[in-house]
Parts: C-alpha cells; sequence; structure tokens
C-alpha cells in the first residue's frame, strides 16, 4: 500500500491508500481537510492538490491546463496513488477549515444590522425581553433554630426577590455548589432567574462579585457558513461575533450531497462531527474567548439551520427529505440541551431550534421572515436569502408564502471555477471600464484576490455585459487583454498570475457564466412564479429584503443589470446581511419575538415550485441576460424586447 | 520510596508508599480495597493484613495477639513500610467489594415483602399505577400530499392512542431513532409514555415486536449496603434484585467519619466515586444481567438513603451536616437524569430522591414510614430502623414524629471485633445450651462462620446473659471451655479455629459485648423518650415495625431479653426487612404512593435526642441487661427491680 503524506498549512499528516482509494477519500480518513464542494464528483474542480513527489494515476485533466497537469496538480477526487506520494494540499483546498473570524465589532457596521432589527422589532412590540435577569439575593445567616436547608433558603430569597407566586426548584448542578458558595459569600450571591409563565426557573448561581453577564448563543448553521453572536440577555446586547465555513463541505457544498453522504454507514455520525465538532464548538470557543464570558454562563441557545441542516446538526437521519414523498423527521424539534449533541454551554442549557416549515424552506428562512419585519408590513412585501440556496418569502400582514429555488452553491462561489465564499482574498465589489475592459476590484481583508465571491460575480458579469464583452447568452463577443481562450472556452482574467494571491491567473469562463446565469434564472423566476400565483405583478412589491451571506451586501443595480432582481427602483430594495442569525438574536432576546416566529412559521404556506405550473417555463425564460422578454427590465433595455 | 505489592483476591497491585504514608493511605491510592470501618484511626482493627516480606514499622498491638502479631498480622491504618513489602490482603478485609448479591427471588422470601407491602398499600387505595404503559400505535405511510414529518405523526397516533388532549413532545433521543424506526417497522411500534396530570410524556419509541417492559429502579443507599430491584412499571412486578456493600466503607463505617473524608481535598468527588462508579453502576450492571433488561430501558429511578448518603451520592458538599448549626443543602432534591452524576440509564430518565426531614433522619425513613403504613393506622405505631444508625418513627394518621440515636454501627457488625455484615459466612441466628454452654448457629450461605451479624449478636447476647455466663453489665461470671481470657480480657469462642470459615478463632469479647450494650441501650432509650415525650407508655404501642438490614430478621423474643425493645407480646412485633428499598418500591410504582410519601415527609416532626431532657439518663439506664429498671421487664425479670 502506497503511504501518503500530505502537507497542509497546518502541518503533515501521514496514511497508507487502500488499493484504488483517491487522494481525497484518503485524506478524509486522515482527517486531513480539502475542500470539495461536489462531495468528489469531478464535477467542481476544487479539490485540486499538488503532486510534490511519487507517481499517480488520473484521468485526462477536465479542470486543469495541461501546464498545471504537468506541474504535478491533480485533483484529489480521480488521483489514486500508485507510489508513496507527498501530496501538497495548497491553502484554499484547505482554507475554509481555518476561516475562523471573529468579528470586529467596534466597526459597526455588524451591529448596524442588529441594532435596526432590535429597533424594528420594539416598535411593533417585540423589545427586548428575554425573560431572565439576575437579582442579588442576601440570605440570613443559617443558626441553631432556624436550620432550613441550602436550596430552601435560597428558593425562599429569590422568590421574595421577584415576587412570584411560587419557590423556584433548584436544580442539580446548583445545588452542588450551592453550600460552598453560600458560606464563602456569607449568605449573600446572584442568582441567574427566567421567568416564564408567572413562574422563575433558576438557571444559576454566583458569586455576589461575578460580573460576567448571563449570556445566549445565537447561530445560524448554513449549508457554507456557520455564524454565531453572543449576547447579553438582559440587554440584548451583542458581546461578540464569530464565523467559520461549515466543516460539512468537504462531503459536498450542497444539502444534497451531504444527506446522501450521511446515508452512507456511519455517516450520520460523521456528518454531525463536521459541523459539532469541527465547526461550532471551535465558534464557540473562539466567541467565548473574544467576549471573557465562559462557555458555562451561555444559559440558552436559539438555533436555525435549513431542514437539512437541523438534521444533520442533531444527527438525526435526513435521508428521507430527499426520497419520495420527501418526508422529514421534524419541523420543530423539542428544545433539547446542547450537551446532547457535544456542546457543553451552561449545565441545564436549552438549545431551541427555528421551526422548519418544509424539506427545503428551514428554520433559517422563518428566522429571516421575522428579522425582515415582512409579518408586519401592509405588503406585499419579499424576502430573498441568497445563500447555497436561493429561498423567497412573499406576503405580509395578511399572508405569507414561500419557495425554495435550487439555484445552487454559485452565490456562494460554487460551481465556479474561481469562486469562493466571502472571506479574506475574495473579490466582493467590482466594475469593468468600459473602455479599457480594465476591472476595478474591492477585495475582503484588502489583499491580493484569490477568487471572487457572490457578490463580485454579480458585479462582474454585469460589467461584462453593460461593456458589451458577453452577450445576453453570457457568450464572449469582444477581445482584449483580458480575453482568453483556452481549452475551457473563452474568459475574463480577474487577475493575471503576478495581480492575485495565488500566483494562478483567476478566469471567469463561459462555463462559470452559464451556471451563475441558470443561478439567477432559478432565482428571478421564482420570484415572479411566486408573486404571479396571487395575481400580483412585481411592481406591486413594496419592499424587498435581500439576506445572504454573499458578501457585504450586493449592488442591486448590478443585480437587476443582469436580470436577478425585479426592475423596480433601488429604494425599494434593501440589504438585511445573515436574517437566520438577526433572528435568532431576536428569538433569544425577546420572548414576544419568539412567540411571533411561532406564529409565522405555522401561518407560512410552502409552494413546490417544481409542481407549480409554468415555473420551468418562466425558468427557460430567465436564462438570459438581463431576460428574453427584455420588457420585464425596462431601465436595462430601455424598454425593448 | 518502598514499594508495596498488595496481593488480593482478585490479584496483584504495586505500588510505591509515600514516606510515612501508612499501608491503608497507599492502599486507597492503588485503588486495593481494605476494609476501615473507623476510617483509620486505629479503633476498629478491621484493616489487618499479612506482612508476608519486608520490614515494617508499627505501633505495640492493640487489636492483634501476640502470636497473630509475631505471625506478621498488622493493622493497615498504623502500619508504615521501611522495605519493600509483599502484603496479603485478606478477603475478608476486602469482601464488602466482592459482595454483589444477586437475590434468587424464586425463594419467594424477598418477594413476599413487597407483595405485602403492596397489598397494604392497595387496600388504603394506593395500588399500583405509574402512569406508564406501553402503547402500540400504527400510523398511515407518508405520501406525495402527506408529508407529515416524523415526529407529528408518532404525536398525533399516541395522542390518539391515548385520548389526551394535548399531542406529546416527541424528546430528542426518541427523534433520533424515529426516521429508520418507523420505516423499518412498516410505520407501526410501541411507544413507552407516562400519563401526569392529564397529559403524556413519551419515555421512548420501540419496535412493535421488543417486549422488554418499561423498567423502574428502587435503590436504597444504605451506609452499609446498596440494594435495588428492578421493576415493571407498568404492573410492578419485581423483575430482579442485587445488592452490594455500599464501596464507601473503606473512608468510614459510619456517616460521620464519610463526611469527615467528602471534607478532604477531593473528597467530594472520591466519596461519590466509591458509591457510584464502585457500587451503584455494578449493581446495576448485575440487575439488568439477571433480568434480562438493558439500562437503556429503565426509565425512572426512586432512590432513598439517609440524609448524608443522599448528599454523598449527588457530590453535593456535605460537611455542614456536621457542624453547627448542623444544615444540609436539601432536604428535598430536584428529580435529575441519573447521566449527571454518571448512571447512564435510558435517555431522559427521571431520578427521583425520597425526600430527607432532618439531618440525621433521612430519605429511608420517610421512604420506611410509607412501606410501614404507619401512616394509616389509628397507633400510635412504631417504626425501628436498625441500620447503621437507629431511626425510630411514632405514630399514625392523628402525628408522625421521628429520632435518630447515634446507635453505632454495631447492628452491622461493626464496633466488634468478630462483627461482619449480613452476608454469606456471618451467624444470624445463634443458641447458647444452658447446661454445656455450647453454641448452635445458623449461618448465612451454611459454610464454616467467618463472623456475627447483627441479628447473631443479639441472640449471643441473649444466649450468653439467660445461661448466667454473663451477668446485667455483660461481664463474664462463669467458666467453661468456651470462655477464654487473654489481653482483651475474657470472652466467648463463638468458633476455635477448627471450626472457623477463617482458621482463626472467633471470639465475642468483653469489649464488643460493652460496644453492643450501649446500642440496644440507646435505641432503647431513644423508643422511651420519644413515647414518653407525648405522655404515652409502650404499653400503649399498638404495632411496632422492625425495619433494617441486620440479617434475615432479628429475633424479637431475644432482642426484648436483652432489653432492646420494649418489653411487650411478640405478636404486636413484625419484621418488615428493608422498608426504604419497598417504600422505594412503592413510589415508584404508584403515583398515590408518590403522593403520600410528600405528605408524610411534611408532616413528620424530627426529635433531636441531644437536647431532649432525660434522654442522657434513660440511656445510661438502658445500658444494662435487661435495664437497671427491671419492672421495665417483666417478662424477664419476673417483675423484680
Amino acid at each position: 500500500m502506497p503511504e501518503l503524506l500530505f502537507k497542509t498549512g497546518e502541518g503533515e499528516t501521514r496514511i497508507f491508500a487502500a488499493p484504488d482509494e483517491t487522494l481525497l477519500a484518503a485524506a478524509r480518513k486522515a482527517n486531513v481537510a480539502i475542500d470539495a464542494p461536489c462531495s468528489g464528483n469531478g464535477v467542481c474542480g476544487k479539490c485540486r492538490v499538488c503532486i510534490l513527489s511519487g507517481e499517480t494515476k488520473a484521468p485526462a485533466p477536465k479542470h486543469l491546463t495541461k501546464e498545471e497537469f504537468d506541474q504535478g496538480w491533480r485533483l484529489a477526487c480521480e488521483t489514486t496513488a500508485l507510489t508513496d506520494c507527498v501530496i501538497d494540499v495548497p491553502d484554499i483546498a484547505s482554507a475554509y477549515r481555518r476561516r475562523m473570524k471573529t468579528a470586529d465589532l467596534s466597526s459597526g457596521e455588524e451591529l448596524e444590522l442588529f441594532r435596526s432589527v432590535g429597533a424594528s422589532l420594539a416598535e411593533a412590540g417585540l423589545g427586548v425581553d428575554s425573560g431572565v435577569s439576575v437579582v442579588a439575593v442576601a440570605m440570613d445567616e443559617p443558626v441553631a433554630g432556624d436550620g432550613l436547608p441550602d436550596n430552601e433558603r435560597l428558593a425562599r430569597a429569590v422568590q421574595d426577590a421577584l415576587g412570584t407566586e411560587d419557590e423556584p426548584e433548584v436544580p442539580f448542578f446548583c445545588l452542588k455548589k450551592l453550600p460552598g458558595l453560600m458560606r464563602e459569600s456569607g449568605f449573600s450571591l446572584k442568582a441567574v432567574v427566567e421567568e416564564k409563565g408567572g413562574r422563575a426557573k433558576l438557571l444559576d448561581v454566583l458569586a455576589p462579585d461575578d460580573g460576567t453577564p448571563p449570556a445566549g448563543l445565537a447561530v445560524d448553521i448554513g449549508t457554507t457558513t456557520v455564524a454565531a453572536v453572543l449576547c447579553d440577555l438582559t440587554t440584548g446586547e451583542i458581546l461578540a461575533k464569530a464565523s467559520s465555513g461549515n466543516g460539512q463541505i468537504r462531503y459536498g457544498a450542497d444539502v444534497i450531497n451531504r444527506i446522501v453522504e450521511q446515508g452512507r454507514p456511519g455517516g450520520v455520525a460523521r456528518l454531525q462531527d463536521a459541523v459539532v465538532r469541527e465547526t461550532l464548538v471551535p465558534v464557540i470557543e473562539a466567541i467565548c474567548a473574544e467576549s471573557g464570558v465562559p462557555a458555562s454562563h451561555i444559559y440558552k441557545v436559539s438555533l436555525a439551520g435549513n431542514t437539512t441542516m437541523e438534521h444533520l446538526l442533531l444527527g438525526v437521519p435526513a435521508e428521507y427529505l430527499r426520497t419520495e414523498p420527501y418526508v422529514p423527521a421534524f419541523f420543530a424539534a423539542a428544545p433539547l440541551d446542547p450537551a446532547e449533541i457535544g456542546v457543553r454551554l451552561a449545565p441545564g442549557c436549552v438549545m431551541t431550534l427555528a421551526p422548519n416549515i418544509g424539506s427545503y424552506v428551514g428554520g433559517d428562512i422563518t428566522s429571516g421572515a421575522l428579522a425582515s419585519m415582512i409579518w408586519d408590513s401592509d405588503g406585499p412585501d419579499m424576502l430573498i436569502d441568497l445563500g447555497t440556496n436561493g429561498e423567497i418569502v412573499f406576503g405580509g400582514r395578511e399572508f405569507l408564502m414561500s419557495c425554495a429555488c435550487s439555484a445552487g452553491p454559485a452565490f456562494e462561489g460554487g460551481d465556479i471555477s474561481c469562486g469562493m465564499r466571502a472571506t479574506d482574498g475574495a473579490i466582493e465589489k467590482a466594475s469593468i471600464d468600459r473602455e479599457t475592459m480594465e476591472p476595478a476590484f474591492g477585495v475582503i481583508g484588502d489583499t491580493a484576490p484569490v477568487g471572487v465571491c457572490g457578490s463580485g460575480i454579480i458585479d462582474v458579469i454585469a460589467g461584462l455585459f453593460e461593456a458589451g464583452i458577453i452577450n445576453g447568452k453570457g457568450r464572449f463577443v469582444r477581445d482584449g487583454r483580458r480575453v482568453v481562450r483556452d481549452e475551457f472556452g473563452a474568459g475574463y482574467v480577474l487577475a493575471f498570475g503576478d495581480e492575485s494571491g495565488t500566483g494562478r491567473r483567476l478566469v471567469l469562463n463561459e462555463t462559470d457564466i452559464d451556471s451563475f446565469i441558470r443561478a439567477k434564472g432559478a432565482v428571478f423566476s421564482a420570484i415572479m412564479t411566486l408573486i404571479s400565483s396571487l395575481g400580483f405583478t412585481a411592481s406591486d412589491l413594496n419592499r424587498i429584503s435581500v439576506a445572504g451571506g454573499i458578501g457585504s451586501g450586493i449592488n442591486v443595480a448590478n443585480a437587476i443589470k443582469i436580470g436577478m432582481l425585479p426592475d423596480l427602483p433601488l429604494d425599494r430594495y434593501r440589504y438585511i446581511g445573515n436574517s437566520s442569525l438577526t433572528g435568532m438574536w431576536a428569538h433569544l432576546t425577546s420572548r414576544p419575538a419568539a412567540e411571533k416566529l411561532g406564529e409565522i412559521s405555522s401561518s407560512m404556506t410552502y409552494i413546490e415550485l417544481s409542481t407549480e405550473p409554468g415555473y420551468m417555463d418562466a425558468f427557460v425564460a430567465a436564462c438570459f441576460l438581463p431576460h428574453t422578454d427584455g420588457s420585464l427590465f425596462p431601465s436595462v433595455t430601455g424598454g425593448a424586447k
């Protein structure tokens, strides 16, 4: 058996490869992270590694230039070792693992989204009101004749302090520390309590000088990115934020590949481990380090993900989500202690999952709908969440309907040869000079570009189209220094080797543009199908909230130019960021908001697009820049057909 | 550092002894079990080991004959090694560890006690009614158009089957197995549910052919012995029983020594580990093996112990129980998941502890009071629990009062040189021929005797007194083959070396008899103090239930002869076995009985004997055979003073 030595930015790992085992399969076994959005089907070309020594067997290169192939580059998913090999795993391939980010909240940009949602909710009567408070209690010291046990002494003092009807129960983990704590503190201490329906629940007891705020964690488990904020449950204040790529990515970029992998032997545990131990736990560690709040002070968790992500997170078999009749194990899971899935926070911590409403419209969307305020509007309004999938909510106070469109992972940089997620090195804004055809970029982290994320791709395609470099079909119709034609067809050079952060040329080619046009077509046709199903037209839309992790916000004007969003005045649009996360923050910090989430999810109807008459025609018609029916985009076409 | 090699019946263990470290201390570190009822204070003489090779340092022998000392016998607690040593740990010293007993329920003796309590409770309207049932549910298979999630499908079916108002919540651990189970079973399965206040709680989901009964565990955590029964929650039927010595014994025979040890660094965890991991977990393993019911099918636990035992079990600091003003951390602890203390049963299993009512009258007594039916009697009745401590409950339907007397561990064989617990090899019944002075024994397990347990000691002392071998002060006043006088004073040879199971002579000496007279005096004076505090006399007592682990029952006539129990007609007495355990069985299997336990504990008053006027005088007067006031025992003395 050939021995493989993987070299990554994190160190070296050796493993013996089984006969005919691909480098990707061996790497997974050895816990060496290699990005594989297509789950190793040889489709996406993202799992490229460089063979430094040794003999390998691989098919003719499809995603690699001849030059790259000659340099030793291979796709790990279709390469097997014939002899011992030394394999370099480039940073970009395993970067999702180290892309742990804690947000610099001082900039205020991140915070503004939460503040704005908080203000809107408060105006609607759903302001910060978690029911959690910290009460200082002073008790009489026991003396002969007053032998009240410690737990009853505390319970009585808390009841007195709160004026509740009953004494709270003192749970086991508080009981354990109570005798020592009471006597060290001279029978004065702080009780962390949660009021609920007139009753108080004791969450913790703390020393009187313990100033740590009682914390709650809001989490969004995205297919691509896991993000969390820690907040003070008494004030709602955000204490820290962190995010990371979802460790499940090496089992596929989209939910279908993940479900397939979960169905294999040991898959349920493997997928759960990837998102919990490899992703969520480090995110929480980062957030605790950043905020100085220990995990043992996190008393509540509100978490949202799409239906598949919530299943995989809990380790609940998800395979019946992708086979007829597409039945999930749950829409709303009973609250649980996160320790049950291996996340150790405060003992007795309660984790609530946002309810799903369909197999492909999940808790992230109900949570996002809460944050978007669509439920409080005269409407009709719309929420468009552009993540690995696209989901759309349409309606207002009177009705709410939703659908999912299989946009594919293009908005997260998947399916695009030079695509990447919105992290350091990603081109997130772009413009192209009509004359010189030269680009200008905004790159996350202000570094040389290593790839392009969703918002950047929209800008680039809009720029190429406006400059007449590509036509409505996405074909290159102009030549220049940056237009190249090679074995992958024509493409636009975003960065030459000496301009890029990797030393490799970054090219957006016709195949990439095709993928993206299909993705934007899926979104636009879904929007139109939803609107017209109730007899509305696009111009009836009052306010459109765009959410999702496609950068620090998309350029809506450009999105309209390429026919992705309806051609409406720009002031009807607003970018609301990760609305699943802000919704969970609201759920965590406001009991009335949590109740509202329940109402939203039980009233929202789900439209299955694939069975909706006319959807397929609408989709095909939308796979053009901006649209085969130019009259839908008068601001772009001047009204011409 | 000298290296010690301990040889036990279980194998060999090596450890280096720290300077001046006793053999007992080193053995504890090495996890070699040596019995040390006095917790290593050189008082009880139970930790004897034999030095096979090597030099040791030890004080002049106090509990050993010169012959034994010369043979190499030492007390581990007061001996240090000067060189490497090989040390034989005799079976009897570590026997408590291997005394795991599963009861042969076919004999019916054990079962009869439960049946009798069950019948009495049923008569009083507190029959078997745990609220737990197994319902078979058949669901419609999901089809297109019926995409109800698995958890809602199940919840609806269970609600239909039970006719409850609400659908039950499907907890996390059921959710995890639900998708697979439903589809493997063709959407038919068994639901284990608990009804409580009109609502159903889902405890488990099982395959339709799973015939395992839903089980509950009743546990008595005695200072000396831990006993448990497993029962079918739907019928109350006892499925298996097991018991074991409490692994905490090596830290002292009585609660005070255990509390002292718990207060030392790491003591809380050490004492908890000894009773949980070393004792309770193996007891449960034995009971599961015996019954064929896996631990994952145990859904409820009802557990009783004295106040200290309940604290130590939970790992809750107990030191304030022995320092003024003697305040426990709890009387009634909130129910908890046994997994929180390291006992893994069904996920979501709920363990309820019997409520304590005082620092020295614990849940074992409130549980025993429930089983004794004293609360249902016109009374006044009495419950006398003779364990490591003696506790007494006095009263009936109108009132219940209780007290504890520090009888010491004599009833469990402690404080007695040849004493042992009621397990194999223990003399549990005895008579002594008045003429020949020769003894006749009943020995547990029908083996040669290795020691004498509480019920046997009562018989022996009664026999010695009746035969005129000892006088009222417990001094030897007759000579014969079996009366010896050596460095420990006079004594009666229960078994010569060739008659005993150890090859060593078994002697009950005057010091032992003194200890026992003080113990029985403490019990009798407590009984009388309690009775007379309300102006009653002993003859008012209607029914006296004697409980406790002092053998398969004591000979009440003999106990009266030595002045331990009031001189009343024998038919007023009955032996009710381990009433703490039967009480917990009732608590587990009957919701009304559980409610009754709450009433009992909140209505029972606690008398602190040490502050009760007259108690010390009564105690001193009772330290005589049968009593300094002979008129209290007319059947023994013929009424003479």
